[in-house]
């Protein structure tokens, strides 16, 4: 009597989540040192000593005024401290009003595929992609249509959009950086993909708005990560503090609804309702104050760009083929056959820790995620070898 | 394009946060101390010291363990603390793998009623209610069957329930102590409530569920509180440590799936599943750990008890009619006019801030929150005279 789809979320956690258990259960068998675990997106980078400052100083706050609810939305001083930088960093006229604070991205994701879509529209995704995606499309009753993105680059395949927008498209969700890929879509590239949903909005008489998933913006290795509001108008950002301030278990983040669209008072009075629909009362409070002090403090990207080098240093000279990554912490590595659970599972017998690509929603590749300590990397390199010799003998 | 259901939830805050906000801005008008704000239950007890040692031992932690993702029902070592101390408190067999840590009750309620209905089955809510039950009953696409309360006494109501539970019932909410009324159910009155759903169940040949929604549990004025696993095995406890532990904004608590019931696994994974379905990832870790360290830590009741006293004999000298509350920290009173909305409106004329029962399911009421200063309270009692006064001239 239990709702079935639940039961099956349940019953079948994301291939990434099973391969972490898997990892944690076999590291208490033969020793963390001896599992090499590329499973999860855990920042390996600790949280700025300023967050724990903050911390250390709200406590210090009378508990009822710190510890209260807030408004649904976030503190007022809170959202007007996100408005303000995002004013100041992106040169778009953001108004605290669009800002809505979120338990991370994942809320805000969830939140918003709700507020802009109707049960029966279309939601694109580019793939691959975040599995969750699709749960939260399925939860908004909507269609997920899987876009691969442009091979070799990864980029937005536009032609592929133009022929994937229809009369049902509600919304494309875009993540760049890029979680699996590593990949950062150029300006020239979304510049396209703006044109694109332009023509589409006057040829269908529809609105269609951009999701864009933005929890890696800050992990990026020289690229020029453009700020997609500034692009297309009709967008929704949802960034998340887990990955640039290493805070991904205290769930802080926020939807910018952007002023620039036509509609920014109705989007934004949609997301508040999806929030009450959803469960959410109010972003962690403690959190919220702490981002709101941390604002301005910058990510560690010097030891996931290490980790990087060393990477693909190392992988490349066995001979793995593999995306280069301009941001984020995954490098997307080709596997020896087409059969990307059967090449995890190989892997795994050398205790390596590869998720498969088939959740992503493409076959034939393993996502290696590289913020763990630079040790486990290098230790890795004869286990990675040997996979190789196994294929290749 | 906007979605019109989440639109509507968006554009029509809560009643009880509507007051709320209003009585910030009055309070910014003509000063604090001139606006008598009963509207929310936000604790007026601040949080214990232990919880604030709790949070400074913690942030000596390596943050990376600290702050990370925890599997998505929670760290074990906290899941763990939970089930003994259900075990250890009311004796029955609770067990990890049924406590699922959430960001709060509402995100309790919204998962669990998500996890043991189907669109258009039936969940029935005993009116007066707190308003929220509906929506998260909308998300989950059923339809929200309202069930008066027994009056005067305000306990469940066995002949109406008995009629009201039908073919498409899956699921009855209860919360005692009660939100908005003050009442406690007695254990006479739940078992006779387990002997109605028990008969129900075998004549329906249907599995009925009851989601306790318990953030209350320890605000009680004397009364014992049964606890509902003990009385009804088909029992799905949602609890908060926002009033005990005056940690409302911090979004901490779980939901408990009976060990008691005979489909225990199978609810508990549905739980599980829609976490994942309405876009949460894990509640918040740091006060995940906050909780392990505070789990016996008793409530602060005196305070709100002196208030109840305070308030229930002034009101009662002037000649209010209420019902003496058990439990909880509101005040259940009733309107000097049928049209609870007008009421509260000619209460606010005289700065009394007082939430119309309608949003609550019912008619000709008011809810008199007295989780505030002993001071307010004091002050308040010319406004209520006057208040009364004008309605008897």
């Amino acid at each position: 009597m239990v709702n079935e789809r639940m039961y099956g979320l349940g019953a079948e956690p994301s291939a990434i989540r099973e391969l972490f258990a898997y990892g944690m259960a076999r590291k208490a068998e033969i020793g963390d040192e001896n599992v090499f675990d590329f499973s999860i997106g855990n920042p390996s980078v600790p949280a700025p000593e300023a967050a724990k400052q903050a911390v250390l100083e709200l406590m210090e706050e009378p508990p009822c005024d710190l510890h209260g609810y807030t408004p649904a939305a976030g503190a007022p001083s809170v959202r007007q401290t996100v408005a303000d930088h995002i004013r100041r960093r992106f040169g778009v006229p953001a108004s605290p009003d669009q800002v809505y604070l979120t338990a991370g991205a994942a809320a805000g994701l969830a939140i918003s595929i709700s507020a802009v879509t109707k049960p029966g529209d279309e939601v694109i995704v580019i793939a691959p992609y975040f599995p969750e995606y699709k749960v939260w499309i399925d939860t908004a009753a909507c269609a997920c249509v899987e876009v691969p993105a442009h091979v070799p680059d990864f980029q937005l395949d536009i032609d592929a959009l133009d022929a994937a927008i229809g009369p049902k498209t509600s919304a494309v969700i875009i993540n760049s950086p890029n979680n699996p890929v590593g990949a950062v879509y150029t300006r020239e590239n979304l510049g396209a993909f703006a044109a694109l949903l332009e023509r589409k909005e006057a040829e269908l008489s529809r609105k269609i708005y951009v999701i864009s998933d933005e929890p890696y913006r800050e992990i990026t290795y020289g690229a020029e990560v453009p700020y997609v509001p500034c692009v297309w108008p009709r967008t929704i950002v949802c960034y998340s503090y887990s990955k640039s301030l290493s805070l991904p278990g205290e769930r802080i983040g926020y939807i910018y609804v952007s002023d620039l669209m036509d509609d920014a008072r109705e989007v934004s009075t949609a997301v508040a309702g999806a929030g009450r629909a959803l469960g959410f009362i109010c972003a962690p409070v403690l959190f919220q104050r702490v981002i709101e002090r941390c604002i301005d403090e910058p990510s560690d990207v010097a030891s996931y760009a290490a980790n990087r080098a060393l990477l693909t240093k190392g992988l490349g000279a066995l001979g793995y083929e593999f995306v280069e990554p301009d941001g984020a912490f995954y490098l997307w590595v080709r596997a020896l056959e087409d059969d990307a659970q059967a090449f995890s599972d190989r892997a795994k017998a050398h205790e390596l820790l590869l998720v498969p690509s088939d959740s992503f929603g493409v076959g034939g590749w393993v996502r290696v995620s590289y913020c763990i300590s630079r040790e486990t990397i290098e230790r890795s390199m004869p286990a990675f070898k040997a996979l190789m010799e196994e294929y290749r003998s």
